[in-house]
Parts: C-alpha cells; sequence; structure tokens
C-alpha cells in the first residue's frame, strides 16, 4: 500500500459549525494559519451561510480575509446557496465547496428546497463560480443515510453524481452527514462511482457517530478512494445526538494511513500539537484517540517489577 | 456480505480486570447472566491470576461459581499458567483461554518467562486441559505490536500460530493488546494465518485504543476472520494511556455487522441496555457510540422549521 492519500481539513468549518460557543475571530485564524502548515492541500475555512442559522460561521468574510494564504494550499469554503457563494467569491476563496442533500427531507430541512429545486439552483452557482474563475466542488449530504428517511439508495446518489459530473463540477463529495453509513456500504457506492465516473474527483466525508469512521475510511480507501475530508480533534457533533462524535479526527485518519505505509503528506506531530490547542477554544474535550494514547510507533519504557498479565 | 460472525464477550475479564474499583461479585454475575441471555455463543467470565497483579479478578472462582449456565454458551476464563489453569478446571469453565505473548520483553513483563519458556508451559497445560477434557484456546497477545518493542514481525506470530496448533489447542486468538494495529496489517497478517491453518479456529481481539479497532475488525472480516472478542461499553483501557479507549465495544461491533447486513446472532437492542447498567458498576462513563448516538436504523422526526445547513 504506497498510493498517497490527500486529506482535507474541515475543522474551521464542519468542526465549529455546530459548537454552542462562538469561537473567535483571531482564535479561528491563528487555527487556519497553523494548519495550513501541517501540509494540507486543501483547507475548508468557513462556511457562507445564514449567520443567523449558524451562529459560528458569521465571521466567513473575516476569516477568509485574514488568513495567510500558503502557496500550495487550496482555501475553501461551503456555501449553500447563490449568495453564499457571492460572498464566498468575493472573499476571494480558492474553491468553493457547494452543499445539497441526497435526501428528499434533509435537503428540505436544510435549505426549503426539493433535490430537483436544489439541482437547478446548484447549475447557476456552478456557471457563477466559473464565470468568476472559482472551481466548485459539490458536496452531496446523507448520501449514505439520512436521519429521517434512512438507507439513501445507491442509485440516487449515482443519480446526483451524474448531474453534478454533467454541470462541469471540479469534484464531488459523498458525505456521510450524520454518520449512518458502514463499510459494506461504502465499498459499494465507491465502487459504482468510481465505475462510472473514474476521472472524477472524489472525495469522502464521513462522521464518526456511530464509531464506524475510520473503518469507512479504510473501506473507501480498498475500493480506490484517495481523498477524504475530517476535522482535527473529530469535533463537529451531529445535531441528533448530543455528547456523539463528530467528524472522522484527522489526527487519527493521518495516524491509520501512516501505519498503512500510505503517505499523506502531513506533519503528524504537528497536527497532534494544533489539536491540543481546541479545547480551550471549544470548551470542551474533543475525540481523538492518538492524542491521548500516542502513535503506535511511540515505545514506553519497560516496567520495573509489576506483572500485568493482559491479552 | 451474509456470512454470520461470532462476537465473544469479554468484558467481564478484559473489560473489568484493569478497572480501578472493584466491582463487586453479585454485579460481576448479574452482569454475565445478563449477557448470557443476549445472544453470545462464547462468554470469557473472569481470568484465574494473581489477586495481587489483577485485585478485579479475586473472586474468580466465586463468579464462576454462582452464574447461570445458559445451554449453548461456552463459558471460558483467561489463565496465565497451570496453577490458574487448574483452579479454571476446578471451578468447572467450558473452556481455558490460555495467553503468552508474541513480544518477548512483554511476555517476559507479563509472566516472567521468555516465549520458549511460556511454550513449554503452554504444552503441559493444554496436556493437562485435555485430561480434563477442557479445550484450551491460545490468545496471542501483542501479535501486532508491543509497547516496547514495536511491530511484531508477521513470521514470528505464524510460527507460534503453528506451535499452537501442534499443541493441539482449540483454537488461536491473535490479541492487539494495546491497540497498536492497523487495517492494512491486520489484513496481510490473516491472511496469511488464514492460508497455512484454513482449519484452525482464529479469532480476532482488537483494541480501539488508537481509533483503528472497527477498520481492523472490518480489515479481519475482508480477510475470512469470522470470529471476534469484544467488551460491552468498550471498556477496559490501556495502563499505558489513562484515559484511553479500551477493547473494542461489543455493541458498535454488533451494530456495524448487522448494518453490513452480516447475522450475529445477537439481540443489539438487549446489549444496549446492559451496557446502560456498566458506567454505575465501574464509576465512569464508557467508550460505546452507538449507546449515544443510537442505531443507524433509529430514525428522527422531521424538524419543525429550523434550518441547519450541514454537510
Amino acid at each position: 500500500m504506497a498510493d498517497r492519500v490527500e486529506i482535507f481539513e474541515v475543522v474551521g468549518r464542519d468542526g465549529l459549525q455546530n459548537e454552542a460557543r462562538f469561537v473567535e475571530t483571531p482564535d479561528k485564524i491563528a487555527l487556519i494559519n497553523a494548519l495550513s502548515g501541517a501540509g494540507f492541500t486543501k483547507i475548508e475555512v468557513t462556511a457562507f451561510v445564514s449567520p443567523k442559522a449558524v451562529p459560528n460561521m458569521r465571521d466567513a468574510a473575516q476569516v477568509m480575509g485574514a488568513i495567510t494564504r500558503r502557496s500550495g494550499v487550496i482555501y475553501s469554503a461551503l456555501v449553500p446557496n447563490l449568495r453564499g457563494a457571492q460572498a464566498a467569491i468575493d472573499a476571494k476563496v480558492d474553491e468553493v465547496n457547494l452543499v445539497f442533500s441526497a435526501s428528499a427531507s434533509h435537503n428540505q430541512a436544510n435549505v426549503r428546497m426539493s433535490c430537483e429545486e436544489s439541482l437547478t439552483a446548484l447549475a447557476q452557482i456552478v456557471t457563477a463560480c466559473k464565470e468568476a474563475g472559482v472551481p466548485a466542488n459539490v458536496s452531496i449530504a446523507t448520501a449514505f443515510g439520512c436521519p429521517f428517511e434512512g438507507v439513501i439508495a445507491p442509485d440516487r446518489v449515482l443519480g446526483f453524481v451524474g448531474n453534478c459530473v454533467d454541470m462541469g463540477v471540479a469534484g464531488v463529495t459523498l458525505a456521510d452527514t450524520t454518520g449512518m453509513a458502514n463499510p459494506a456500504q461504502v465499498s459499494a457506492l465507491v465502487s459504482a462511482v468510481r465505475a462510472r465516473y473514474r476521472a472524477l474527483p472524489l472525495t469522502l466525508h464521513f462522521h464518526d457517530t456511530r464509531g464506524m469512521g475510520l473503518a469507512n475510511v479504510y473501506a473507501a480507501y480498498q475500493a480506490g478512494a484517495r481523498r477524504f475530508d475530517s476535522a482535527l480533534g473529530g469535533i463537529g457533533g451531529c445535531p441528533f445526538a448530543p455528547g456523539a462524535t463528530g467528524n472522522i479526527c484527522t489526527e487519527d485518519t493521518v495516524h491509520m494511513f501512516e501505519q498503512m505505509g500510505v503517505p499523506t503528506g502531513l506533519n503528524l506531530p504537528s497536527l497532534l500539537e494544533i489539536a491540543k490547542t481546541l479545547p480551550a477554544l471549544v470548551g470542551h474535550d474533543t475525540f481523538g484517540h492518538v492524542i491521548k494514547a500516542g502513535r503506535s510507533c511511540d515505545l514506553h519504557p519497560l516496567p520495573g517489577g509489576a506483572s500485568a498479565q493482559s491479552a
């Protein structure tokens, strides 16, 4: 196993958007700047959304305008509509990440449109982005399951991927928005998308809500996926499950790939240092494992005398 | 995917052995009795070890003697030596689970013997078990990595598996004692063991110390493994990593397999009910995800009005 993977950091957006406490703008800027030095090729910085709906993203333009742009890093932002896209373009994002839900009910709850209405709107936004010279990625939320409807039929998702390809998007992200995907399902859907759209830059976005996050990453990798979203500290919990874990954890994901011999281009010790600063920002403990246990390669001294009897 | 898997519950032994608080004997008995009704084919009840080294297992004989034996369930116990095996046989266990470490330094720290000395001792114990008519499984600890030495060479582990097969053991368990295994390594070692010893009942024992627990389960399953140890609530943390997660969590593992369409024969709602009783027993929160987030199939009502904008 040596194929390189790309890990896209989404802590600034998906990590922080559901946090109860407003993270101060200078802290957000410092976080993104620190992450810029860790080797990411793409960082989702913020979201240009309704400040009423998502208060923690209300400083999107300020954050985007004040971060230090590092050469080789794509600074992207999530946008749900044309207005958001225009604001993101004005703020000079390198890429916009559009979003709609594969589930009709989730899309209705999220953006108050049917999926068909969303696709029409998306086509307009993609055109506007092209005119502005800004690549547009589309994230298909609830691509594996919807908290209101349950499992989403793979053919429905495949159809939406096709719609995105027809629009000329820069890439598509399949998002397991509330952590419902399982590895068998991931393997099947990734294989199907890759078989039909081999040239499409495909990203997988998993949440660890039910503990299957890294299993899904491994299943997707085995099926040929090489791009993954993740959030430092695994923050970004689900609104339906208070206390539940959030996005897959960046440093745990990087650790797994490095242990597997798959290069990530990321500096894990540096990520662990940055992850240590997160609890103070969000006001609660975060979900990383490696930050507590150390890397598998961090060895321990032999014990002096005690016998342990463990297996 | 429809091959049935067997999940062996080890919370009574590996889950409780490192707990700081002594879990009262009647509570242990009630826990094992409750688990007996959930569909397990094998439950590791306790360990016959030095009460000084592992105080929480000091009531091994009492627990073993007082649980209600349910037909169809194998009640096993871990033993590190002949004395423990004799005590386990006297206590009428259905199976003994012997243990030694693939890592020389870990074995020395654990049982103060070289691996060669341990193999000689194991052969004697297996013979004693045969004479008593009690099957003996051998758990090879640190089969993927050692906290003192790092990665353990697969050929070394394969050799030890061969030694166990030659002794006529009932089965072998490859244990990732301190959660160092990664899915690529698991896939390779399980494939190698199965290629060489196809008839051997092989069990995988993972810890989630670094978040790779279910990824390793999935990798092992893909490589043909069908037997897994797990602990209710994911308890059983690592002595080297205070606060780190423990064994893979039974209810999360069962949930993943059921979502994948792989039968486990276990009653997940019942497991979740029993898991709810654990924090009161051990005096701290446990590590399960599904107990917090609900099953993927537990749907939510559509929200009334609020817009969420998530992906």
